[in-house]
């Protein structure tokens, strides 16, 4: 269940057993900074998304740089954060089940904590656990700017649900959820800039006929890290919600004009294997490191290219010149990071070579 | 990090949060059965593999229908296993490094424990931790019977490994690991006998090698849930390595004349928006559900198609008159058993509706 931390502070970073998950500390926090930066002139404000993440301590580092607090996307995440100490959180997403909304109102005592909605039902239940546990919770209304997954039409079907949760009082009308999820992956700027253009403005409309209708929207959130500057330039979101620029992975650095972040997070494996000739197969496979966006690059080992996963394998093809010994580490760029980082329980901080500290990966699994 | 459970026993079903790994608990007793009878007439033992299942009580079923012990990839599952009482445990697998060698050889004090190699200086690794800790292991030479991952070529450098280890005061010759994984999944029964056919061949010729250098083979290991009748039949396999039998999935239901199991694993989740026409959108995404072989299928709901798979959201899509409500609760076939039960705390086993057991998978996340 939960598994012995793989490194010890002191450590080189060769010393550590593998699969581990490496955090390079002067790569994550210039990410950090760099992101406290951008934002800083447009008044915009950073909710980071701790589905990537999944630690408080994390959580209280973006904080500290200004962050307003988090998003997640599961009560069990919220229940992580507030635990670890952080005060403000927003589920983005629809919360449905009277047991998950039980713990979800009962977090609402030690920490400000909001929800999402798309659908009338939704805000009766919130408003019904809210109700039995004795507090307020401020509920946003998504709606679907352009990704087609969750969220009602922009414009009246929207104004009408944020009527509904403005009525309850067991809630508060928390504002709009607008993220283009679809979009961050794009791979041209111009793909990027259209997508955003439009969930921009029928986010605008919409906030406009709520404001018509005595409506003020305490926060307009989306952004991530594919386009978080779009939606920031656009002037109607007040907050955003990237999460990746943290760590980075390889399906970012796949967009054109990728986002302006370092890569921080690594999976350090060993290579087990070296009987086939061209191969060698390191101790990292899909249970290791997240395949869904594409498979992980070699880090700074030139000839040496990933291709192949199962469950406990990963394979490498070898050029000439290029192999590794048996037994040597090497930092693999997952394809994905936030997937990749649910499947670990500790960071392992890593500064010029040296581990630095463990961090435990307090809501990894959580998924209720 | 230890998730709590979803449910407890006596709840139906439905009450159970998500997502929610459930085990159908007379499906999947059916498969230990029809598993433990087909191989009786053969001769040939089942060591049954824990990479699937990660879990000792689930072993621990297997072996008093007769299975000999268990199969792990990891060091850190074979702790697990033999914490829970699992007395015979191979680690189907090359073990590299001194820290991961020294916790296998402490366990070989509380648990018969044999691991593979493909490599001289694994070899030498794993004698000096049998010797440091004063015990002696068993090692298999692993041979490349046709999946071009791991493995000595059979034959004569299979038989120069092998005698080194026989040569060591600390080990012992444990036999052949001659695993082909690649040939589970191809589709066509004649594919899969070919491709088994060769493998056999190729083991025969090894042990002949072996036994008249005087090596005899304790055990000649291999075969998996879409071959393991073959590998059963050939006369040279003593083992056969099957895990995901237990559980099946909907990559083994794609072959053709898949093997003869019942679907027992599903992931239970919830219907959490239908804000989009013609979409449903499931609170089980690829965190919830492995996707390395393909999405999952809707179980028992015809007209609803598991088409995309995000983080945190599965989107169905919806024909008309099968709109599922929200909250509905539904079962899903993982594509792919294995990393699927790997994303879990928790088995909640059903029967018949109802909740009887929670069994922990104390190997999830065993990575190292």
């Amino acid at each position: 269940m939960l598994q012995p931390p793989p490194a010890e502070p002191g450590m080189m970073e060769e010393e550590v057993d593998t699969p581990a998950l490496i955090l390079d500390l002067d790569a994550f926090e210039a990410n950090l900074d760099a992101m406290a930066a951008l934002l800083a002139p447009t008044g915009v404000k950073l909710r980071a998304h701790a589905k990537t993440h999944k630690s408080a301590v994390i959580a209280r580092l973006q904080m500290a740089r200004g962050a307003v607090g988090q998003c997640v996307q599961k009560v069990a995440e919220a229940e992580a954060l507030a635990w670890g100490g952080v005060p403000d959180i927003l589920v983005s997403n629809q919360v449905v089940g009277a047991a998950k909304l039980a713990r979800l109102a009962a977090l609402a005592r030690i920490a400000e904590v909001a929800v999402c909605a798309d659908d009338p039902l939704q805000v009766v239940e919130i408003a019904a656990a809210a109700e039995a546990a004795g507090v307020r919770i401020p509920v946003l209304v998504e709606i679907d700017c352009g990704a087609s997954r969750c969220g009602v039409e922009p414009g009246p079907e929207a104004v009408a649900l944020a009527e509904r949760i403005a009525a309850s009082p067991h809630l508060r009308f928390g504002g709009l959820q607008s993220y283009h999820g679809s979009a961050q992956h794009k791979r041209t700027p111009g793909e990027r800039e259209a997508a955003i253009a439009h969930a921009a403005e029928v986010t605008r409309r919409t906030v406009e006929q709520l404001r018509q209708r005595g409506l003020d929207c305490p926060i307009v959130g989306g952004g991530g890290t594919g386009t978080f500057a779009l939606e920031a330039a656009s002037g109607v979101y007040t907050e955003i919600q990237a999460g990746s620029y943290a760590f980075m992975d390889a399906d970012y650095a796949r967009n054109e004009a990728p986002p302006p972040f370092r890569q921080s997070l690594f999976v350090l494996s060993t290579v087990m294997s070296r009987a086939i000739p061209g191969v060698a197969v390191l101790d990292a496979g899909h249970k290791a490191v997240a395949v869904d966006s594409g498979l992980p690059l070699v880090h700074g080992r030139p000839g040496l290219r990933y291709v192949s996963a199962s469950d406990e394998h990963g394979k490498l093809l070898v050029e000439d010149g290029a192999a590794p010994a048996l037994g040597d580490k090497l930092r693999l760029v997952p394809g994905h990071c936030d997937p990749t980082v649910d499947r670990y329980d500790w960071y392992v901080g890593v500064r010029q070579g040296r581990v630095e500290c463990l961090w435990p990966i307090a809501a990894r699994g959580a998924m209720a």
